[in-house]
């Protein structure tokens, strides 16, 4: 009945699924995943690119031990190419002018004197094609720039402008409803009596989608009576491509969750994972439409499990390229003997010698929400030991 | 005059200003820099709290042998406490409920039978105050949750609405004028002639403040024109906390922007900085109200000047805290001459021991916009070395 942290893993994965496409405009496509091929729309650099604001020379008069060259005129960037039409003249140049026709050669400024229309090489150690960037250098037409499955960030965006993209084809972001239950929980705004706390779960998995992936999550919440749970999933599940729920998923008499989700024709996958915190985790699905994470509602086992399982299940569905693992290395032995992943949450810095040290913070558990934010991600020590010892590496899910 | 990027650096730090504070609703609060303390309002846990479903029973019965106890009623979460009244009954508790009054352990369901109204436990191993999270265990009323200057994340924003903030104070976004300049740019949407490239580098500044911290770059472009030039950027200066160039600052006959800023009055801290690429970089302020950064036009000279610059120059005016400095370990011998230092575009991955390696994806200089798709970062190569060996950290920048 328990599965294992890979197994839950594996099964999630295999109801990963696309959402089809949408267009964004190019500036707000930032945190999509691109689902088109950039390529290059003509060789970059489109032409003979100068590098170095002087003149333009044809490089054998220099050669052939000429030092002196009278100014023909000024190629500024983004002006059409003139000619040299005298290869004993030069033409001044600026940085991103084309090379005019006939010069070979760019000597800058700091390298000159110019004076009286004329302009005297200083110094000798002069090369063929110096101060040039040559067209297709970089990449050629029609080569690839940006794969597909690429999360856009600040280059491919000014990589898109400069092939003409104003728009881009991304992944399209499923609806989400992030539902959290429990009759303990009042809203943000109000006074909660002795006995009850805040809601704060579903803010915190609205802001993780939105600052990951830029998705949008629409809150709900429902008190722990049976009725008003099913009729309010009922609605969602026809309304949303994706369900995260925040509680009512353990042991409790009022733990509604799991017997709903199967009342409404969710087929469960799994329900408990080996792992602390979030053992109670229960993922399934609706027919071909809905996929359902229903996480416990501790505040530190619904933050790992989306990190650790919705996350990833994002990533495979929106058609992300694969991510090199993450790992860390522990400062400190580590005991904990349950047989169980143990999800450690970890402050991060680095090492002088470049290795990535993660020291525990372990708070008090999955009710100790203050304890995230002294942390900056969790260290995933793997079940079936009793000490983890200081100086191994483990895979890390950071969250900042 | 060729200042270093150590100096100028310190420079920029001194024209650190605070642009005030604002209030942002909770949910569009992420990337912010918070600017007040968050401070548990009451404690953490609020009460004694249930961690297990199961029932509540007074510890002294069972250490004196009683088994069998008859549940004398339910306690859920949220609702207002009940007591243990008969020391020899039990409660029925659920996660996240009040613990009854005269209770002081409980004993979760898997430890349990329950049958005709009785509860009977099943194991030995029960600890006094077991499966309990008590009252004040995380944080005190008044203690410090996160401390003012915290760039906000999915935990800060759980942690504020647990405290009942539906909004935050954070550092005031600073006004951002983003303007490229130069002849050979034209838009998007714009086929280019032979001669002419599309505008890319004002996308990339602005995704960059998007999706760093949150912050609107608004974009302006003008032609090589002086005239042109100085009549939009004295209305800029006007209306903007900070202004970002890009392009017009070299050597070149139509790099007018040093010399349109010194008649606007902008005064000059530096121009030029011993780097590679991104050297004449020009910096400075407009009277106490605009900072100015004139970025050389070069792609990938905006983009790492914008990163190792202009992001920590926002930092310490939002009041951001102190970041931990990030080290990568170059996988292979690089040589640069040059006596600069050199920004070098780096791939990163973890090794199974968990040192993060850079590979250097060095591509074609300055000018090569498209390297930066397959790169995650600029390793910084002080300058007073030729040849920067294999397996030696450096300071990392990463912009992914």
């Amino acid at each position: 009945m328990l599965i294992s942290v890979a197994e839950a893993e594996k099964i999630i994965a295999r109801h990963a699924r696309s959402w089809g496409t949408e267009q964004v405009p190019l500036e707000q496509s930032w945190g999509c995943i691109l689902r088109e091929d950039l390529r290059a729309d003509r060789d970059f650099p489109p032409f003979d690119r100068v590098t170095m604001d002087g003149i333009a020379i044809r490089f054998e008069r220099f050669a052939a031990g000429q030092r002196r060259f009278p100014v023909a005129g000024v190629q500024a960037a983004g002006a059409a190419p003139l000619p040299l039409a005298d290869p004993a003249h030069c033409l001044e140049v600026m940085t991103g002018a084309m090379l005019p026709e006939g010069a070979d050669t760019v000597i800058r400024y700091e390298d000159l004197r110019l004076e009286n229309g004329e302009a005297e090489i200083l110094v000798e150690g002069i090369h063929f094609r110096q101060n040039l960037h040559f067209q297709g250098m970089d990449r050629r037409q029609g080569e690839l720039l940006v794969p597909a499955g690429r999360q856009i960030a600040a280059p491919e965006i000014a990589t898109a402008a400069t092939i003409g993209k104003s728009s881009l084809l991304v992944a399209r972001r499923p609806r989400i409803a992030i539902v959290s239950t429990g009759d303990e929980l009042v809203g943000v705004g109000e006074t909660p009596l002795p006995h009850q706390i805040r809601r704060s779960n579903a803010y915190a998995l609205q802001a993780m989608l939105a600052e990951k992936f830029q998705l949008a999550g629409h809150l709900f919440h429902f008190a722990d009576d049976k009725l008003q749970i099913a009729d309010g999933l009922r609605d969602i599940l026809a309304r949303f491509d994706l369900v995260v729920l925040s509680g009512a998923v353990s042991a409790g008499k009022f733990d509604f969750v799991p017997e709903v989700l199967d009342e409404l024709g969710v087929e469960k996958c799994f329900h408990q994972v080996a792992q602390r915190p979030g053992k109670p985790f229960w993922f399934g699905h609706f027919q071909q439409q809905a996929v359902v994470f229903a996480l416990p509602g501790n505040p530190v086992s619904t933050f790992l499990c989306a990190w650790r399982y919705l996350v990833p299940f994002l990533r495979q569905s929106m058609g992300q390229e694969e991510q090199a693992p993450l790992l860390a290395v522990l400062s400190e032995d580590v005991v904990f003997k349950p047989p169980l992943s143990y999800f450690l949450p970890v402050k991060l810095s680095t090492t002088p010698t470049g290795i990535r040290l993660a020291t525990p913070v372990p708070g008090h558990g999955s009710g100790d929400l203050a304890n995230l934010n002294d942390a900056d991600g969790f260290l995933e020590l793997p079940k079936g030991q009793d000490v983890y010892p200081a100086g191994t590496a483990f895979p890390l899910i950071p969250y900042r």
